[in-house]
């Protein structure tokens, strides 16, 4: 058996930021050699960041990869690093391939690179293009065809990238025929609650299929509305996991494997179901023996209560959209209900106290509690507030338009809209949208009025969760021996909107347990009418919620972007027209 | 020769109205048989409507479309119209395909279904998946790979959807293996500036690489931020021009042709380019000769002045997209300036002045141009109008918080934009957006402000096709003897936002001129900073709108929908990063 010193490195880079990434890769490279490593081996996209969308389209972008990467290769060698192979994701193009039409223009590529000895010695691309849910990448990529098989001090290393794990046939299938003793994938898989566990099992399923070990190396971070959590891993080819990075952190996950000698000479086969394997050898010479460390394999949390790993990507998706737009602080206006508190505390959670700023824009119909339960949350997490009178603008529009009902309620909403706006303009803070997936589903909001902002920390979030992540939140803290931040009142007392007197958001809604359950059903699994009714759902409410669901496509699509923490989220990737008469 | 009559039905389906659209089918089928068509043709997807986007993801919507292209097909019977054979394009699921990760859920599929003597005789799905520009149908759909050749009256005549006529390969490489007469492609194909030139082009390419005549059925109509123009056509095998429908109208295009008599027995041919050719046959015995009809062929307009054809695609978009969402009427803030000029005038032009509602909204930075201008505008359409005054809400603000600079402009345009939003709630009315796309490009506009509504007719066309379609509109009245309907002191004065004193759009933009061919050759070509160096652009400014155009992609995202008429629009489907540090 070879011994070999893997280290997968867990980074987050930002889309766009070539020279950041490269050289985020450069000192993670150091820390590599530092470790004795013997390969290193970088995300998915590394060095664009990913996704990089339609900005693939754009040839000078390509360009722009493309040249960083040959840089990289030469600044490794300069660093002292030309020994150490890093294998990092880029954009590539497809050379020698004309224009076609339905082709994406310049044929770029989602392309895996070998840097050695100062020069790229290896390219290959992304053979299966996923084009489902936050992903589209038939329109951004063209598909390569090759299973890289690079020898590394005796042993041999195949590199494909995320979706070809995920997907039957094409590079994963070529492994076995290829003979290869290990396979790395490089990823940029975003989180999506639960889904660690999925991954562990592809791996392990991956491995004993393809008779080698399995590693797994994923970005962490957050890019739009996507969280990567890191969790890189490695199993063994009978599929027991061997080493495991924790989540939501950057880290270089350093194992010592012991993997099967390369065969000698290398084996024949050149194809395997349409894939071309590709060789290179960096070194055929094993490594003198050595004592190997004992592997890392982060502790995971309880896997029957994924809430605070939910919490985390909360968290992290919060801080990186600040920080990676520019931002330093953020605004939100603070009602005393759950979901400003909530919202609130993740904020200081991602960026501090000092850098949230809560706003208490109490109108005539707010109850007392709605401004001491705010000042509460306020005061137990260091947050500065500032009060605002809304009734003397909402009087002045008064004077303006005569407005009652349904157009009363939302000037309320819009005229506190405006004023959160107003102070992001004047101060700089990226005010936060503070509603919640039940809310987004069914249309309980106000377009231009609670709707405002740049970010919607919960928006992926049902009711019923973001009660649960509150108490879980409350209770993290007493484990830990602090106070509670967020006031128990906030939590237990019923919700309202508060737009007009003694309002409950139980006027116009269901329960939410119930509500939750329904729109999760109708959403997430895509059942129709008939299918929800045979589940049990009353046949009125379907109807009534699946109508509501439906009107408030438009609704949806102006709501600000916010951390995707599920496949059916309510955000960009969910396409459905504005104009739709059909009702399931 | 076999003699034929065919009809090409370009209708005006809703997307999720299949009721409704199965009705347009019977009421248009009735027209053809009166007519004495011995075929009827109709758009792609005609009984759900196009596109459906991830509702094709939703089973129970597809077996919706299935049971109701059956149930037309017997309603056609039971209408006397069961000797008529009708080809429909629907919504139908591949059957005996198993789930597999990275396929669309149920295996949906674009389809054509041959109904006849009350039945679906065939089906036959879309071979070519377009997955650019506004198209995401690998996300949708899975594929077809068969060619049906249906014999009519002794004509073999091959059936194709929209992208397999666009694309090499395919079902349309295999109509010459099939020895068809004629080749008709059921279409969904979106309106852009020019592109029924390229059309035509496409079809009489397509004929003479087929040896078969060509039809092509294309539908009409506005669904969210799509324009169908019709435009239905036939060339002959040839490529010569037989008959062509008028744009942006609904019309049953009746043309009597001479094709070949098919050959009899028919082709061994069963396979060609890896697309099964399936057969069936309606009636075998050709018509009795009779003297063909003269073929229409609607007049163009002037293929060098297009800006017509624009006007009509943009009062098309707007008429339907009010229609189909159920509003009656919409609300226009009147700014005296060419933009609202121009959006009143498409909207007076699509819904009548009675369903146009002006609001004047000046502030004290306002110039008594703007409110007399505005008034003129309205005086000269017949629009109501309403002043309401700016001033004391955003005194009112002012006593609510200090605001400066930016933050005191932005405060106005919200001001507006919640006056305007009021009113929509209030009464109805949908509000219009007035910004243009040198506007939404550049970030030249306030979020929430003068970006508030639900449709912006106008965001596909930079400033100066604002300018050419005000003049055109003008001129366009005049031949016709009626006075211009938009005053020439909205179309000459140079523009200003009116946001502080003396403000001017060239205080902080170049001349739209310069500005224009700028944004239109970064945006419309994705040239990169060095090649529009190269092509004459001052560096200085390219850097800075580019440093523009990338930082208001947030902007751009929560502006509303409206009408496309150009590739490079800046709507949903460009699909760009938020957070992205590259500037080219």
């Amino acid at each position: 058996m070879a011994q070999l010193r893997i280290a997968l490195a867990q980074v987050n880079p930002v889309v766009g930021d070539l020279e950041g990434n490269c050289r985020l890769v450069v000192e993670t490279a150091h820390e590599a050699a530092v470790a004795g490593a013997h390969l290193a081996v970088f995300p998915e996209m590394v060095v664009t960041g990913y996704p990089v969308e339609d900005l693939a389209l754009r040839n000078s972008f390509v360009s722009a990869s493309v040249k960083a990467v040959h840089a990289l290769a030469a600044r490794l060698a300069e660093e002292g690093l030309g020994e150490l192979p890093v294998v990092v994701g880029f954009l590539n193009r497809r050379e020698g391939v004309g224009a076609r039409f339905g082709q994406p223009a310049g044929a770029p590529q989602n392309s895996a690179a070998l840097l050695h000895g100062g020069e790229v010695r290896l390219t290959s691309a992304k053979h299966h293009l996923p084009n489902y849910g936050v992903f589209d990448e038939f329109r951004n990529f063209v598909p390569g065809d090759t299973l890289p098989v690079v020898r590394v001090r005796g042993a041999d290393i195949a590199f494909a990238i995320c979706e070809d794990l995920w997907q039957e046939g094409g590079p994963v299938t070529a492994v076995r025929a290829a003979r290869a003793g290990m396979l790395i994938t490089l990823n940029g898989s975003p989180y999506e609650r639960a889904k660690d566990d999925v991954r562990l099992e592809l791996c392990q399923r991956r491995a004993r299929e393809t008779g080698a070990a399995v590693g797994y190396v994923n970005m962490t971070g957050g890019q739009d509305e996507l969280v990567f959590e890191g969790d890189s891993l490695i199993v063994d080819a009978d599929g027991e996991l061997v080493a495991r990075a924790p989540q939501f952190t950057d880290a270089l996950l350093v194992t010592d494997l012991r993997l099967p000698d390369a065969p000698d000479p290398a084996p024949e086969a050149a194809e395997a179901d349409g894939i071309r394997i590709v060789r290179h050898t960096v070194s055929a010479r094993p490594v003198a023996p050595y004592d190997p460390e004992p592997p890392l394999v982060a502790p995971r949390p309880d896997p029957l209560s994924d809430t605070g790993e939910v919490y985390r990507a909360l968290v992290t998706g919060l801080r990186d959209y600040v920080r990676k737009n520019g931002f330093r602080s953020v605004l939100v206006a603070l009602s005393g209900g759950i979901d400003s508190a909530l919202t609130a505390t993740i904020a200081v959670d991602a960026l501090g106290a000092e850098n949230v700023h809560g706003l208490l824009l109490p109108s005539k119909y707010s109850s007392d509690h709605s401004i001491t339960d705010a000042e509460e949350l306020a005061a137990r997490q260091g947050v500065r507030t500032r009060t605002l009178a809304v009734q003397p603008v909402v009087d002045a529009f008064g004077d303006a338009v005569a407005l009652d009902g349904l157009a009363a309620e939302n000037l309320q909403a819009r005229v506190r809209g405006t004023l959160l706006m107003s102070l992001s303009n004047q101060e700089g803070h990226l005010v936060l949208a503070t509603g919640n997936k039940s809310e987004l589903a069914t249309g309980y909001s106000t377009l231009y009025g609670d709707s405002v902002g740049g970010y919607a920390p919960i928006k992926d979030c049902w009711k019923t969760l973001v009660w649960e992540l509150s108490e879980w939140r409350n209770a993290q803290a007493r484990a830990e021996g602090a106070a509670p931040p967020i006031p128990e009142n906030s939590i237990t007392k019923p919700p309202s909107a508060e737009l007009r007197p003694d309002q409950l958001d139980t006027d116009s809604l269901p329960d939410y347990d119930l509500l939750d359950t329904l729109l999760d059903a109708y959403i997430g699994t895509d059942k129709g009418l008939r299918e929800l009714v045979h589940d049990g759902f009353d046949p009125a409410l379907v109807e009534r919620v699946i109508r509501l669901v439906d009107r408030a496509e438009y609704k949806r699509r102006q709501y600000p972007p916010g951390p995707k923490i599920s496949s059916r989220n309510l955000g960009r990737d969910r396409r459905l027209p504005i104009t739709n008469r059909w009702t399931p």
